[in-house]
């Protein structure tokens, strides 16, 4: 009992505190930061300004012939991977750095491609990247590009379209590799770089790149650089991430849209079958109520109880921080929460409202449907169970904006929409390769690392597991503040120093 | 009992063909309008070409200085009346045609303004009148303007905002004038104009007007050039107009925008939120679940329901027109419909569906709802009880955004935004002055006029009604399908046409 009592208190002592020795390649990368961090910044900016929508194939070019200069110039042999036939599909950009002697070699994943922005929604326009001193939230306000004498806070915010998902792995891997150089300090793995340029767009081509160019991206270990950090701003290593996918549903009013007065009271409302097909779709209070929509999700195990334990318990923090004052399945934390399938409405149309409201009655009702899944479940199985919940509800499923003779053989019709999607992937925490990696990053920021079972978000990480057959890890970096996929994106500049330690750490680990 | 039979089957015979005899002002403008169609349509183009949404005020001006100078032009004494101090409230065009002899004075009401037009969801640019072979619904296509020696179909139609609603009145009043003066028919009463710049802005300042130039307005009868005719095609007088009022409800999720994947499952949703405050209110078949809102509401009385039996059933083919297998309360008429106050969702906003959709769960949803009222209901007290109802859903009440504060300190929050409006207004159908105006177009039109008791839609009337103390009636003119309210509006060339015969008949009637 007392041994028992003294290695409890020992834990509680010395855990916080790991491994204070000294890394020297961690210590090049502070010393080239603090030396270079206008440059550093400044060559961001530049990057920043180059609109990255998948969609864009030309402004993705762009992007493309910037970071082939930019790796390039620190040695790495870069070539731009393309598919035959589909000069508009954004390349794969890949790269070399062959270390001499290395019995290693570590894939690094980042992609260049970003989520669309509407530049209306946005406090400055989404491609001219703004520094501000401190986040919009906390009051910031926006200040000019420094000089070079003039010192650099961490707490200042660069906002911009990707400034954290996903460009800002590129400025911290070149900083710490021009750091390790000056330091004459040598890596120890071979590395690899793959960086996606549709990954905003739902990856559609990544298997085919996967497949097509297998041989180049053989090695040991996947490290995805995406994502944010842990609320905490404890380091993290992620061993998975939720499966996505999504659809569009619309119900259908008169064919034509009516004056409410004329017809107010007599026509049917879509919005009003469109609010009465959601409810008996979920309840307020977060449970699914589509039958089978839980059936096929893997069980939490004992291990992700395991991990969720190196997890501070933030959720109170980050409700107090978005204004909320409850949460979906009062007694679900956030990282239980991302074990579970989940059925979010990420936009409600139908007529409009506020100054462009007009008194008519709207010819149609459109919702947005989001769908996360988690290890188990099956996309195209999801969307069959949302679709036959809506059959059930007495709706007739079109693809198309239903004719005036549809519409008056059925009483109800939905249009459904499918979107693509990709399941969950999860690696085993126990994977020795990734617990290199976990050492390593816990050496560069001397705290214990969290180790999440898996994200809430989604990268396409099941087709790089399912051809490559080779395990997998993410490392993240940006604050968890950064607006991600909304608009007023941000990067705090700490995040981009944080990157350049645990790169500096991992590119150096024995 | 024999007698009766024979009165039944001579009311069978001979009530539909009323009044064969010729009314030589009918005539007058029929030969007027064959004669100049081309010039009566044309002018009508260059009005329709100004903007007119009651908030810009630099376009209201210029289509009061087109209307002043067409009406003196035809001998009326025309004056624009403002209100002090309040130079961007649009003006009432006032004007006056007096004619020797006359012992009657009749009031033309019609309003110059149009509703708010979105370019986006126009097929045309709203103020670029474009000719159509037919209504777009009826594989109409758009036609050159016509020379002058090619005829005009009737059929044909002129798309643009307010070509309805309710500019239409201009063009057939104009050249009832000329088609008069030119066969030097006199007319048979005084004629005050009473043009309204504000209308489909809720006529804020009508009430103003009319107190302040009470003394200009006195007159025996209002005829308000307003509103479309009965689907039928029937001619049709109407005796009242439904009240109006609306709300704005937005509900509230997480103080920024978060990743649906990163947060999904766990934040609230604002949509789903709303749709449960939504589906709380009214049921999808039509039944309004808010406490008290049909207390107030008048009933139906034998007389309206003598009104009702003129009309003929057209609510299938309407349904069939419209798309619509079912509408709200099955065994309810579309006439009888406007007995009841209303609940209609306008509007649905939240986040972005379609092309912009993104992985985001929005920080807010919005409703607009519009509200028409029946005889009886006050405007105020319909409002209070949907605000009562929300708060029974367990809503706090705001009347601006919350901050994050109030946000931690009430579960649910929702933002009711009220709007004005007016209640409903009813003259009785048995009126003298009113009466004459029925048989007026029941003499130039030669078919039994349909009584009907009350519009759907809503005018400012019971200012009017309040104010002036005189008798009111509604000759509308305009087709049923003419999108009023709605992008791609349209007036169907044949009801000017049907405006010429029937102001014809009423300015020379007896």
């Amino acid at each position: 009992m007392y041994k028992v009592t003294a290695l409890f208190f020992s834990l509680i002592l010395f855990l916080p505190l790991i491994s204070t020795a000294q890394v020297p390649a961690v210590e090049a990368a502070r010393e080239f930061k603090d030396a270079n961090a206008h440059q550093i910044l400044s060559d961001y900016f530049e990057l920043l300004k180059i609109p990255n929508v998948a969609g864009d194939i030309e402004n993705i070019n762009k992007n493309a012939d910037f970071l082939i200069s930019a790796f390039e110039k620190r040695g790495a042999s870069m070539e731009l991977l393309t598919l035959p036939d589909k000069p508009n599909v954004p390349p794969v950009i890949y790269g070399e750095i062959n270390t001499p002697g290395a019995n290693r070699t570590l894939i690094l994943y980042v992609h260049y491609d970003g989520q669309p922005a509407d530049p209306k929604n946005w406090t400055h326009a989404p491609w001219e990247p703004t520094l501000y001193s401190a986040s919009m939230e906390n009051n910031g306000n926006p200040i000019p590009f420094p000089s070079v004498s003039e010192p650099i806070d961490p707490e200042w915010r660069i906002y911009g379209r990707s400034a954290s998902d996903d460009k800002v792995p590129f400025p911290a891997i070149l900083a710490t590799l021009d750091a390790l150089n000056e330091s004459d300090i040598p890596l120890t793995s071979n590395i690899k770089f793959f960086f996606d340029g549709e990954e905003e767009a739902g990856s559609p081509h990544v298997r085919e790149f996967l497949e097509r160019y297998k041989e180049k991206f053989e090695g040991d270990l996947w490290v995805f650089l995406d994502g944010p950090k842990h609320q905490s701003g404890r380091p993290q290593v992620v061993f998975g991430v939720r499966g996505v996918t999504g659809m569009e549903v619309t119900v259908y009013g008169p064919s034509r849209a009516l004056h409410s007065g004329h017809y107010g009271g007599w026509s049917p409302v879509p919005g009003q079958m469109l609010a009465d097909l959601l409810v008996s779709m979920k309840n307020e209070t977060g449970e699914i109520l589509i039958e089978g929509f839980n059936d096929s999700t893997a069980p939490i195990t004992e291990a992700d109880r395991k991990a969720f334990a190196t997890l501070p318990d933030y959720d109170d923090q980050i409700r107090e921080e978005l204004g909320l004052s409850w949460t979906e399945f009062e007694d679900r934390s956030l990282i239980e929460s991302f074990m579970y399938p989940t059925l979010t409405i990420k936009g409600l149309n139908s007529g409009n409202t506020g100054e462009l409201a007009r008194n008519v009655i709207p010819i149609s009702a459109t919702a947005s449907l989001g769908i996360r899944l988690a290890k188990g479940n099956d996309p195209q199985d999801m969307q069959d169970k949302v679709e036959a919940h809506i059959q059930k509800q007495g709706y007739h499923i079109v693809r198309e904006d239903p004719d005036k003779e549809t519409k008056l053989k059925h009483r109800k019709i939905a249009k459904v929409t499918r979107s693509g999607g990709y399941p969950a992937m999860r690696t085993s925490i126990n994977d020795p390769m990734a617990q290199q990696v976990v050492d390593a990053v816990e050496r560069a920021a001397s705290e214990e690392v969290i180790l999440y079972p898996s994200y809430g978000g989604t990268l396409p990480i099941y087709h790089f597991e399912e051809v490559m057959q080779t395990p997998i890890v993410i490392v993240p970096i940006a604050n968890h503040d950064n607006n991600q996929h909304a608009p007023d994106e941000n990067i705090r500049i700490g995040n981009i120093w944080y990157g350049m330690e645990i790169y500096s750490s991992i590119f150096t680990m024995q």
